[in-house]
């Protein structure tokens, strides 16, 4: 078995899906999770300067959604076909997607322009993305493609929380339910049980 | 052979690397570019409200990396193993970060605001991003991955454009010469000349 290092913050975010492939795969990894404070000094070892970043034997990679492809693939979580990979790969970007135009709003470092944006996004932009979104679940059997099991339901699933609070939004599962039913899906199998007992518990 | 229809605005940006990539595999496709009025009519017809789109016997697929993976994929430009797969992926997800920061200037709707942040954009984000991506550049023996051409060279080539606009960089050649290296590979390739020949010219 190859030595794995998984290096990110002590939180799900853009690092849970890995951490969740690697469990579903069987795969032995060290969970490094950083504080805050030390990744001034992590930071120039990682490929861009960012974490998430995965070590195999000593080779590293980054890029969450690219390592998420990466292991799903691995373990048997892609397409059966180039096309199939496709609609995987356009529905996780659609999700990421999502997911960036939240993190614009959290990551505004001017408050009052946080709050106005905020409430923009929540008239004007969330509402028609998180409908598609619910939709494609529901067309796909509460499953993010291919009306099966896939990666992108991790990538969905580790992320949840992070994009539940990045858009405060508490009630996302009442008003939106077919997320929940992607969330347990993952969360529901039996491959992961050891690694949820004992990973931190991490609110995002 | 399949019928394929492409469907974005009349500019490269976020739909060239498709159009190149679909003449470099000798696809033929209908290259169907909308003017941005008739966008509105359009939207509602697209997977998630979002140009472009790629149809292939009727099937629609969106988000414009993960067709430009499938196509490339296609036609012998991705990676022999899962882990060539993720260096070309990664790589490429870190070009697609820097014009979604780029990105954030462009579409700020205030004008103060949007100058602001490019100023803080320029003298903070930029610089190190475009030198590590520099850098990989030159690693890669003026490609984006592997060391070799890839479609990721066809993501970057077909959005440079676009990038040096949203930068407010048209310096950018001087500044990062392997940038320039990986468009010359791309729109040098004998496959594209028809292609290139035919097109519309685009600013970006
Ligand atoms: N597209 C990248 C984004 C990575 C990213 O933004 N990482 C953040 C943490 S979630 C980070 O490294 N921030 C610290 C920094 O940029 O210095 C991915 O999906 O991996
Ligand atoms: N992540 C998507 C982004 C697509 C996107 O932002 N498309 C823009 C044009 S470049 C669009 O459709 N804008 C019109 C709209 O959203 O109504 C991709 O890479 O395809």
């Amino acid at each position: 078995m190859p030595q794995v290092v998984f290096t990110y913050f002590n939180c799900k975010a853009l690092g849970e899906s890995a951490r969740l492939l690697l469990s579903y795969g069987g795969q032995e990894f060290e969970d490094k999770r950083f504080a805050q404070e030390t990744w001034p000094a992590i930071k120039p070892t990682t490929p861009f300067g960012q974490a998430p970043m995965l070590e195999i034997d000593g080779k590293k990679y980054a890029q969450s959604m690219a390592i998420a492809r990466y292991l799903g693939r691995k373990y048997g979580l892609g397409g059966a076909t180039l096309e199939e990979d496709l609609e995987i790969d356009m529905n996780a970007d659609f999700i990421n997607d999502i997911r960036a135009k939240a993190a614009t709003v959290q990551y505004e470092a001017d408050e009052a322009l946080k709050k106005k944006k905020h409430e923009d996004f929540t008239q004007n932009v969330y509402p028609a993305l998180l409908n598609k979104l619910n939709e494609i679940i529901g067309q796909n059997k509460g499953f993010i493609a291919l009306g099966k099991l896939t990666w992108a339901d991790f990538v969905f699933a580790g992320m949840y929380d992070y994009l539940k609070f990045m858009m405060q939004t508490p009630d996302l599962d009442e008003k939106y339910p077919n997320f929940k039913k992607v969330v347990d899906h993952v969360y529901s199998l039996p491959q992961l049980k050891a690694y949820l007992a004992a990973a931190p518990k991490c609110e995002v």
